[in-house]
């Protein structure tokens, strides 16, 4: 892979971009039409929804989605409202419907694959057929067990939309992998100041007194650099093994890893809001749902080898701690952030060599919301 | 009276209203002004009002209303506001005011009819008379015991505007009953939804298991099927007496009732959020009022003939729990609309023949909304 | 000094502004820009800054600003905003900083004095210089010991602002008074129906028992009644030789005051948001900081002579709960005030002669308003 020294890749002049994408309500409803409503969005992993009937409900750019695996084994992703007069169908976040899911007001009646079968006393209805109203669908894409859906009414084929990324995490193992943690963390900031902050490092000698022992801010380089996809690596310094309190593996490598691997810790952004770290012993991925221009939900899980807690050394509460430690240093100076980005004589400032990844993170993000 | 089967009077291909009447701010404005501030209001009953100088503040379309009766009888609504610098006169949500009410800030002083009497350092002012400023009013009426008030400057005259109604409930005493239970519920709803919701007992079998049972819902008849008033009768099934939970009576006769009365329930909506059910044994009177697009409260008085609870056999609280339970299972489902109407994807969806009454209440709302 | 009998300045037909003065989130927008951001603003007092990196923040028409001493003794008044990425350089609400203000983020490092001295990474980089990024300040100003910020970019020199109050306090000592108690109270009304409650005693009689028995309201005149500064004095009713709940003086004279003066109590407004109450041995100086349209927050300081606590009878618990009461009082009827000027049916009323003071500080704010 092409790794690139973060500062080669740097335009010279990139600034942050103006208060109004932190501050307006007026742009966070745009970016919800133009992005959430037509990305791929990470919705979990194929094995949240192991049998037929089991299902979970996501919330999307305002969206209930009722998330489920069908009868044939298909995973769909319908809108939570009743075709008749507007009902949500179900209310509780996850669990396992069985053979159709019923409306609880009137009774109507469909199949997990989205198909009304009963409506009661409208059957008889000269002009009325049970085809005409489905449930309304999302299209529903996979890559690497995680699954992904998406608003749009024509998408892109999601094989297409990662291209960028074929093949490049196989060694990982990502689809095996078992979950083993999930914190939710409610952050008062934008969530592009969540995808700015996890795209640098030269905020981690202020912020992250833990992490910088292990995972100098200068090492590693960037191998995707432009794009939607963006990010790279840095090293694990030696005696550490890996980015834990106690900078000891805290399980078995998720799989058959080079020994540069065994080295470095890779951290991804997937535009729009997901966010991938993979350490030789152990992953976390995160999911960053927008709720308002100064408010988003942070969810984090962390997934080890399915093999790794039954395994000697096993210690995933060390990976957790260290973490959730770096997490809230990070929500915390986005919240800061937040708070000053939205006065009246903020303007943009200047990214440093060492911000080239959030510039290039802000340059997608800004092509995106120009060309739809 | 012409009771006509709900499926007769069924429009085909009635629809649903679209999703911006549940879920925008500017509708739910529009409304205050065209139908809150136009229409006549139930605010309470003759009774409530019971001396000179009885008071009830009540809330209306943004409004604060001192509805009282004044020295020479008459009840009164004024507007809650001081003609000197806009104070609230009254705080107290009911009670007894003396002769007059005087402003708590610089002691204008006004009868309860209205009229100012008093204005410290203002009368000896050049150009000042104290008949320039009485207390803004607001309309007020009577129909069948009920106070109703509007906003309206020119309002019709509720005679006139209730001549549907003239007579129709003579025989259930409405006026004498004596108000024996209240509740108020917050309901995270659009109130129209509702008003929909209490209009067809089509969801009953799947929402009221109870209910079910005493009032089969596909029996009885509608009478009123178009304009502003609308319903009609469900029959109770023997050997039930009444719509609780025991399915005996509660109560004596509400009049001297003719014996088909005696095995129904009628159910009637007053436009535009005034709800009214008859039973044998007792009634119920419902008051919506709206908060914002997706949030009311409804508030729900049981009323029984003035010598019942002195007779034997008398137990309201069996027919108090039978309608606090069928409600809260109606504020449930409402709430599950609210949540789905306000989804992107919702669209109109078909009315089935025995949600013929909604749907001619939604005629009506349109109709109005269009009018004004 | 003119005193002026407080009818002989009203302009006869002088009314109430109109409701969206007081209900409209649009004229509160207006007011942020063209009063609070454009005024002097009182922020404290040049003693509350008593060494170098002594600092508090202040909140000022939705910004935050550091005031701070600086190494060199001046105040200075730095927005809350990194030239980095805008995040907010300090929390803490007051404190003392070092030699430095650093950016927890990226530790972009400023002088107190604003000037950047220190961009990782960045000062290397062709075309950056630290000269182009120092902290964005505004304007700081002194009058009578206390500190005003102003954030209009070319503001008038506060000493020509405060020109109609030169040499006017200077019995009363003000730069040398200790404060002794402080109290916030959130209010929730309009900033200027708080102003306007301050600016007459007519509803004196009314709203305050215990004031009303010490300084009557038709006692006293206005010398201030036309501008910016707006007030006058009220006598104080012997025996009584203060404001305070025993009627005793609570210390010593704040200067050598004449004798008119130890019968006096003397109240002022400085345009927008200061008032300013001066007793024979106390003082009292208020801010008001508009919320939103409709709430706002008071800060209230008491203020003696400097060697009043160590002297015989000192007892500002008697002046203090005096004030607390009546504070209480008012904020309570500008509640109720606001309340009732939202209503549709409010229209501007009739001031009274016993009004002017009011009626005029209406009309420099409608001035200001249009003005910029």
């Amino acid at each position: 892979m092409p790794f690139v020294r973060t500062t080669e890749s740097f335009r010279a002049g990139a600034r942050t971009m103006p208060r109004e994408y932190y501050a307006s309500p007026e742009v966070f409803a745009r970016e919800q039409d133009a992005i959430f409503a037509r990305s791929w969005i990470c919705v979990g992993r194929e094995r949240d929804f192991t049998e037929p009937g089991a299902f979970q409900l996501v919330d999307l750019a305002g969206e209930s989605l009722i998330v489920v695996r069908d009868r044939e084994g298909e995973i769909r992703a319908h809108y939570n409202v009743c075709r008749h007069r507007g009902t949500r169908l179900c209310t509780e976040s996850s669990g396992t419907l069985s053979e159709t899911i019923q409306c609880p007001y009137h009774a109507w009646t469909y199949r997990l694959d989205g198909r009304l079968i009963g409506a009661p006393h409208m059957t008889g209805t000269p002009g009325f057929s049970l085809a005409d109203y489905p449930l309304h669908s999302a299209a529903v894409g996979r890559w690497e067990g995680f699954v992904f859906v998406t608003l749009a009414e024509h998408p892109p084929p999601i094989d297409q939309a990662f291209a960028p990324l074929h093949g490049r995490f196989s060694r990982f193992n990502l689809p095996a992998l078992l979950p083993v943690r999930r914190i939710e963390y409610p952050v008062a900031a934008n969530w592009k100041l969540i995808l700015q902050n996890y795209s640098e490092c030269l905020h981690c000698p202020t912020i992250h007194p833990e992490l910088t022992t292990r995972l100098p801010y200068t090492s590693g380089a960037n191998d995707l650099t432009e794009g939607p996809f963006l990010g790279g690596y840095m090293e694990i310094r030696a005696p550490h093994q890996s980015a834990t309190m106690s900078g000891r593996a805290c399980a078995i490598p998720l799989g058959d890893l080079p020994d540069e691997d065994l080295a470095r810790a890779y951290y991804y952004t997937l535009f729009p809001s997901m966010m991938l770290s993979l350490h030789p012993d152990y992953a976390v991925y995160y999911t960053v749902a927008p709720v308002s221009e100064k408010a988003s939900v942070v969810t984090c899980v962390w997934m080890v080898h399915p093999d790794a807690p039954s395994k000697p050394g096993y210690n995933i509460a060390d990976a957790e701690e260290f973490w959730d430690r770096t997490n809230r240093q990070d929500w915390h100076i986005c919240e800061q952030s937040q708070l000053g980005v939205s006065s009246r004589v903020y303007a943009p400032g200047p990214y440093s060599p060492r911000e080239s990844v959030p510039a290039a993170w802000d340059r997608e993000y800004l092509r995106q919301m120009a060309e739809r």
